[in-house]
């Protein structure tokens, strides 16, 4: 059950992502060595996942703070820390839609304000040992997550799911593809279809590479196939991620999501949304205010960088949809699988987390 | 309102087909010089949509009957008339699901034998003048189910449409798409969201080459995006083709139809199908009995000849669905719009075409 990669790494001062853009044909790292570095690498999707990209982020803090070094006086820490304001809102920008980001951002701000620094040197360990921990936790949460959403996977089920939410999408181990890759593990005998999700393909590119790699059993469909497969009863529950979840359980994720949780509705089917308590966004009432991202037409029209589709064309490309609560079976997190009546029970658990 | 191009036209002996694996990016035409030349075609896809593979299909009987030409003798055509049969259930065997390659294969053999032959020369004339009239009736055919299409089309009306249905998918002018272009052309302001039609990408790659071509507004869409367009309201109306309609009015369609017609239903959005008459298979009571053809994993897993799965992975990809009658709100055809109860309104004409 050992991993052979790191999504991400921090190595002298430098952060080493997986170039996800590449797989599965070529394993390659992109290397950030500034802050700006690793806004594109988010930007352009070289590292994805809502919470992979949050610790990502996190050590674009870290990174910042080096650059802006010189700006830190003891006593005196206006002007970093308004730089270390703005780098956070630019790395921030990125990607509008998956609350994670922010909330490592904020995460790190928080750390610096609630202490007096004495030095640079002080500054740049605190960021260190926060982004760390922040990876370290976003793994120790996915085992967590994984162990209890193992509970609702039965015996030989055939397990349908979309985008890719595995160890590349997360510091590591995954959210829902942990939860499919614990119960693989668990000796469960399952079966997993993986919707290919366009327009970025990371169910072929990326969730069949990890499950290739688990050597759990499984088959690529094309994400249109999914809604005969729910008819027909051949699928048993589907488990997929979430980039957001809002305070009465209506969740964000990868385009294509909200058609299959229709479809589940529909034909009885269970639907499952894993996620770190760090992805509820606590702060909005409903899905409706959740941004969505709209990204190039190019990603549609030029599926591994090949024309498909005539030149000069309009194309209509949301990153992801909203799911209503009314569709979900359960949001499964560390702290336990969220049920309805989920306003209620969310704001349980903010009070645990946040109180 | 003019075409600048012909899906298919014999010529000299050859069959000049738009080779549509290569557009939009190439327009370039395959030609058959033998009837497995054709057989070739209808298999890999050069030629596809199921009237333009119905036209097709007969040219290539009147290609094996002059390459079997030297087995007639008038007054014993055993070992011709065994051949053609051969050769036509060759050609059927290319694509098991569409019904009209079935359809224009019997009709040329229907031709074949209600006559006697008298000479090789007179088999050919009337071979090439069947197959000739098979093509222009069935644009006479398509221009007829358009105009009656239209009355359904409201002014001003949001149209999303699935994989191709257009001039490139029969022999000229097209079914569903013939369907919009009359909407267009007669000046009601429409607007077209087109699915991309994973797997072979029919609408990125042929839709879209067709709308561009008449000037119809319209923004190209992933699969998974139909979905919450339909709920939010941003769809008026669904209207699409069928490569096989069964007696009880079920409709087996490309790939992702169902997955559209599930959420129509459930949101209340107008949903239709547009086929000849010679789509429909009188012979099959629903839709469970049509056989859906699987196509090769590399269509999913090399999009535009790009691998973007690892290698030695798993696919299902089945190239159609069954959409049942229930969620079909009409079937246009040139016999007029076939609304519930289907079976009473499908039989009605079939004793009207068949007697």
């Amino acid at each position: 059950m050992q991993e052979h990669f790191s999504t991400l790494e921090y190595q002298d001062g430098r952060l080493h992502l997986i170039d996800q853009r590449l797989l599965p044909t070529t394993f390659e790292y992109f290397i950030c060595n500034t802050y700006g570095d690793v806004e594109f690498a988010i930007r352009d999707m070289v590292v994805r996942g809502a919470p992979a990209i949050g610790a990502a982020a996190a050590y674009g803090v870290l990174m910042a703070a080096k650059e802006h070094a010189a700006l830190f006086q003891p006593g005196d820490d206006k002007k970093f820390r308004s730089a270390i304001g703005q780098a956070c809102s630019f790395l921030e920008a990125s990607r509008p839609t998956a609350v994670n980001l922010r909330w490592a951002l904020e995460r790190m701000l928080e750390l610096y304000d609630r202490s007096r620094w004495y030095s640079i040197d002080a500054v740049l360990e605190g960021f260190k040992l926060e982004a760390d921990a922040i990876s370290l936790e976003d793994v120790a949460t996915n085992r967590r997550i994984s162990q209890i959403g193992n509970e609702i996977v039965p015996h030989k089920a055939t397990i349908l799911t979309h985008c890719n939410t595995g160890s590349l999408a997360t510091a590591g181990w995954g959210t829902a593809l942990g939860v499919i890759k614990e119960a693989h593990f668990s000796g469960k005998d399952i079966f997993v279809y993986a919707d290919e999700t366009r327009p970025r393909l990371q169910g072929a590119r990326l969730t069949a590479w990890e499950l290739q790699q688990s050597g759990i059993p499984f088959k690529l469909i094309a994400d249109s196939v999914a809604a005969t497969l729910i008819r027909d009863g051949n699928i048993d529950l589907v488990i997929l991620g979430g980039d957001r979840v809002a305070a009465n359980g209506d969740v964000c994720n990868k385009i294509g999501t909200f058609m299959l949780s229709a479809l589940c509705k529909l034909y009885g089917v269970p639907f499952y949304s894993v996620v770190p308590v760090s992805t509820i966004d606590f702060t909005i009432s409903s899905g409706l205010e959740i941004p969505i991202e709209e990204r190039d037409a190019s990603e549609v029209t030029h599926p591994g960088g090949v024309q498909v589709a005539p030149t000069g064309i309009e194309v209509y490309n949301p990153a992801f949809d909203v799911t209503p609560h009314q569709h979900i079976t359960g949001i499964i997190t560390e702290e336990g699988i969220i049920r309805p009546p989920y306003k209620e029970h969310i704001e349980s658990i903010r009070k645990k987390v946040i109180g």
